[in-house]
């Protein structure tokens, strides 16, 4: 993102990130090196995206930042938890730029846990990490402030529940679309799971914002559905193009290396896409070097350009376009003001060239 | 227990587990494997202990037993989810008279997912339902009757996530102590895990069931102290208990073979004390046999009549005996009620020889 709307989001994500810190539930964890562990990808910085937005959301109806503040940590918390867990799911031993909590674990116990037990030890703490960040996110959202409606109060704790059963489907459906072949998952599968697992949790970002932002339980409300709208489409969007960057995206802007989601066999929109659109031969390359951890430069690189040629990273970069017009659409029908543009500005970042 | 505290028993917790089965929240969730596995211990019956517990701290106080529903499917379902991860730190097949949710995935899916990636997957699937469930437990919490106070609601939902952070930290000492030489770990460690892993459910229990019953956020009410105190101190006897079965009991009475917390070297009280009474070479018997997986039926025999021999099976009573005691002094503080039988003759039922 440009410098100056990355700028605007920090002041209010430290906000967030100290409350965070602060918070009692945090500092009382025990034993230390679980407290470590549940602090870790929080402490390492990261945009926060979620938590700015929902920020904006309850500014862009009118509301008081400092009131959104609990919710939009509770939503980065129960982020960074379903993180977590995913990284244990995916063998991902990199996360924000420096070891995932379990490689975290494993690192730090090296020489203390046998070699043939270290590796269960790590991912056990992991677990039980992610569990008490998931709680850690419960007990954030109940410090919202009592000038909180109760009905309303009542509805967020209830619906951050929902929401996580929405995005713990999605991470099902990506475990589920990795161990199938190529031909059971098409492009609507890979777009309901990244829905799911990831655009979701702009919407509720949204949705929760206004809420709070008009302190009042009315979920037809213009603005809020507006602001779900806006937030859940840019969502969309916004990781149609992290999974583009997965694919397509050099080592500095992952922090992983190049091809990453190509040899771990991810079911992309773009690989299902080209998959589904490619002759013979190329079906047998792309089901030959996806999901082949050993695939070296080469390989990555045909598979890229066959991406280019079959015309699936112009088939999702219009995707994303679609998307890019809908949060457009709810974005006119806010009230001008300073979130507003914000918000305006996320969305156009979005709408350049994407990969 | 006695057939007659059992059927009391019943007639609320058959209302605690219909209300879950109707639960929304359970009945959308998808796909429909994670919806089975997160019904699963669930449908197997079981005693439901804690719910039932903290129903019956909502009567002694006077209140209404259908107002405190909610929150004991909620402690029940937050008992469960700890289960389910528990079972996948500990490698446990079996659960309930039935296979752990992992084992059950295994065997759901044999022959569908490859050998080699079977073990991983079913584990995963399991962390997430794990997950889901934790969710499911404070849904279940939110759906108390909005004539509970405002305050009142907002400290339970709070205090459930404090209940969480204890559990897991008794866990991890579990897993914890479990790597460790038995040089390391001493009694008091081994009591301080089995409270904070298992005997604080029922405290919470006695704590939320009495403030639900009293609609008032005293905390230091005397009869809220005094049914937490006894769902508390009654609680660890039963765990000391459930313990020394474990070690001890039958495979009927434990629902897994003679032997298995030996086999698994779980630093139980009973064991952690009879090794600091031990000399060198029956020390060396304890730790040859302790963690050991394939010790046979002599060796285990060997090693529960050293148990007796050193004493730490009557240790272990009396230690019980003692918070039994703690549990009386409680009880006698509250008004005669049909309850208040109830829960006596629980209490009761654990002075009687307990192994």
């Amino acid at each position: 993102m440009t410098e100056q709307l990355l700028s605007n989001f920090k002041d209010r994500t430290e906000k967030v990130r100290n409350y965070i810190s602060n918070s009692q539930f945090g500092q009382k964890l025990s034993p230390d090196y679980i407290r470590e562990g549940a602090q870790l990808y929080f402490s390492r910085g990261g945009k926060m995206l979620r938590p700015a937005i929902l920020l904006l959301a309850c500014e862009a109806v009118g509301g008081e930042t400092d009131l959104a503040i609990p919710a939009a940590a509770a939503i980065e918390m129960s982020h960074i938890w379903t993180l977590v867990h995913d990284d244990i799911l995916d063998n991902d031993d990199l996360r924000r730029g420096g070891p995932s909590v379990h490689a975290y674990y494993k690192e730090k116990f090296k020489g203390l846990i046998s070699d043939d037990e270290l590796d269960e030890w790590s991912r056990n703490t992991a677990i039980l990490v992610g569990d008490i960040q998931q709680a850690w996110a419960v007990s954030l959202m109940t410090e919202l402030d009592d000038r909180i409606k109760p009905d309303l109060f009542r509805f967020l704790i209830k619906d951050l529940t929902n929401w996580a059963a929405i995005v713990l489907e999605g991470e099902m459906l990506d475990v589920e679309h990795s161990k199938q072949n190529f031909d059971k998952v098409d492009e609507q599968m890979a777009l309901d799971m990244l829905i799911k697992k990831t655009a979701t949790t702009f919407g509720f970002a949204g949705k929760f914002g206004a809420l709070i932002g008009l302190n009042q339980l009315e979920l037809d409300n213009k603005l809020v559905k507006a602001l779900e709208d806006l937030c859940f489409n840019a969502g969309i969007a916004f990781q149609l193009r992290d999974d583009g960057l997965g694919v397509l995206g050099n080592e500095k802007q992952l922090g992983k290396p190049i091809g990453s989601d190509v040899r771990e066999g991810k079911k992309t929109i773009i690989a299902v896409h080209a998959y589904h659109q490619a002759n013979a031969d190329q079906k047998k390359l792309i089901r030959s070097v996806l999901g082949n951890s050993d695939a070296d430069f080469n390989q990555i690189d045909k598979v890229h350009k066959l991406f280019n040629d079959l015309g699936s990273i112009k088939y999702v970069e219009d995707l994303a376009s679609n998307y890019i017009k809908k949060a457009k659409t709810a974005l006119d029908i806010l009230p001008e003001s300073s979130a507003k543009l914000l918000l305006s500005q996320w969305i156009d970042f979005m709408t350049k060239r994407m990969f």
